[in-house]
């Protein structure tokens, strides 16, 4: 049985319109719940019988057109020696930031650490559970998002720790992207390894930068995962910047196969920007899943019928799922993707 | 002795690009702090001497082209009769958060209060001690930014409250929206009678909707306010929405003279999706002040040089002055773009 994101990824004409929600599993779903009773996020992270039942999950729950595997995209900072936490309210935080040319020396760069040993063995068990008609999505950061974290220590308003470190200490700076790149690569080849059908690289805090800077500090080392990946892998690539309606004119030459874009540019925008080069993905604001069925329906449709004129079009939200979603409303998302009728 | 700043929004050919800074009347000035030190942040605004004393600070310390008055956009919330608090490390906090029909109903909408009083006195004030060289900037936020504020309480992550008011109780929604406008308008009003020459509106917030939800939300009341405005005034209009990125196509139309951008766009596409129309401001990254001079001259120039292929420019950071700024780079900043020659 063929799996209806590739299809769409590989231009196959297809009777309806995949979707898959990022963030889709987790805390808006009562079944992750109670789990996380049990157990700390981190357990539930590195535990693959566990990660691997909370990646099914949403794709019992909702029906969605994709697994993707249940971790996070600092798991590989622990591989590079960095202390993790997630703290509630606040979200991950490294505890010793990454600041100085001293610490970004004794960053490590193993081929493949205990923890993510662990998120390859989560692949495999998923990959065995999951019905045939669904794909299995991997993940890591981009290089910069992943340096944002590192630097910073945790979310962030005005970067000024990572924009300092540019600017005052650009060689620091340029010795950490390297060092992050090449833990990436691997840790993208562990996950295509382990049977990943589609990677995404999610680039939160791509946008922090003007387009000179994003140009010259973080799109290098973007395109040298990309390329490192593309030599070795055949699976599509899905590239995820929040806010990038300034950037999508200078990603138009980013070798993935998939530009997924926030709500704040519509499908047909965003499509013009990157001359339709590539399959969309988004992009409903989360908000939207607040709201009654009517409105859901009004807006999803909007969008779907905005997709039906691009290159291609993967349906998601424009971020994550918000924690305090009416799980409801997400399964009503993903009936009214699924009954829309592609002309 | 003509206006630099308003010479460059006529379409006047100048010797030199005109300056000033977001938030340039502020906490990395010692003179400020020393005030401060005296005055809580609220007296400082509805004090007409201190507010005006404060305004002035940055013109003589950093000879910026423009004074703008020194006052939060969350004045008028105080004529409409709620709590306003301003709290270190969160910031403006509307304590009773406007959230239900009755709320709405219950807020006032007077021609002018005490506290628009105060600041249409400071602007008298500042205008006569402002050299004859330097134009006087007056401001207010968006309708949805104010309305954002009001509904959310404080700056807000998610903007649940403010999404789910727009799509769970639309008249309650646009019966605040039609109240902020009024109220808004009467207090541009007060500010260019009261002397001020260039209006600036703060759409803070702006870019949290999709374009779709910003055109049928959003966009209709900040039309509104600044077409009531032109029907009496001849000042010109400053538009400036953060992160606007895949907006501008939206914006094309709005009749102000100046759009303003912040750093995660660049002059010369803002002003391609534009379609040329607006003479520009921006767009500098506030964390640039915090590396050497070296790199300030070589980002500024960079901005300054796509700033001659535009209609016009303003020199501005692309959002306001971050508080711990070295005062000695905000100045070698204004050095840089006094001294650049256009050719």
């Amino acid at each position: 049985m063929s799996k209806l994101i590739l299809n769409v990824i590989h231009g196959k004409k297809t009777n309806r319109i995949p979707i898959w929600i990022m963030r889709q599993a987790g805390r808006y779903l009562p079944q992750y719940q109670a789990l996380r009773k049990k157990y700390d996020i981190l357990t539930l992270f590195l535990t693959p019988e566990l990660a691997a039942e909370v990646t099914l999950q949403p794709v019992k729950i909702l029906d969605v057109d994709a697994a993707i595997i249940f971790s996070d995209i600092l798991i590989p900072c622990l591989s590079m020696g960095c202390k993790l936490e997630f703290i509630e309210g606040i979200g991950p935080v490294i505890s010793t930031p990454i600041r100085s040319l001293e610490d970004i020396k004794s960053l490590k760069i193993p081929y493949q650490s205990e923890e993510t040993k662990n998120v390859s063995e989560a692949i495999k068990i998923v990959k065995k559970k999951l019905s045939q008609d669904k794909a299995l999505i991997g993940f890591c950061a981009a290089p910069f998002t992943l340096a944002c974290y590192l630097v910073e220590g945790k979310a962030s308003r005005n970067f000024l720790h990572i924009k300092t470190l540019i600017y005052n200490q650009p060689k620091a700076f340029h010795l950490l992207m390297e060092k992050i790149s090449q833990i990436l690569i691997n840790y993208l080849r562990i996950q295509a390894e382990s049977g990943a059908e589609i990677l995404q690289i999610f680039d939160t805090w791509g946008g922090i930068l003007s387009p000179a800077d994003f140009t010259k500090f973080s799109r290098p080392y973007l395109e040298k995962l990309v390329s490192e990946f593309k030599k070795e892998f055949k699976q599509p690539l899905i590239y995820f910047m929040r806010g990038n309606g300034g950037f999508l004119h200078f990603l138009k030459d980013l070798p993935v196969e998939v530009m997924a874009i926030d709500w704040t540019i519509n499908l047909l925008d965003a499509s013009r920007c990157v001359e339709n080069r590539f399959i969309l993905q988004g992009n409903l604001d989360p908000a939207v899943l607040f709201s009654s069925k009517k409105i859901i329906k009004e807006k999803t449709e909007e969008i779907l019928l905005q997709g039906k004129k691009v290159k291609g079009h993967i349906f998601n939200l424009g971020h994550g799922i918000l924690p305090s979603t009416p799980m409801q409303n997400a399964r009503y998302l993903v009936d009214v993707v699924h009954n829309y009728i592609l002309k």
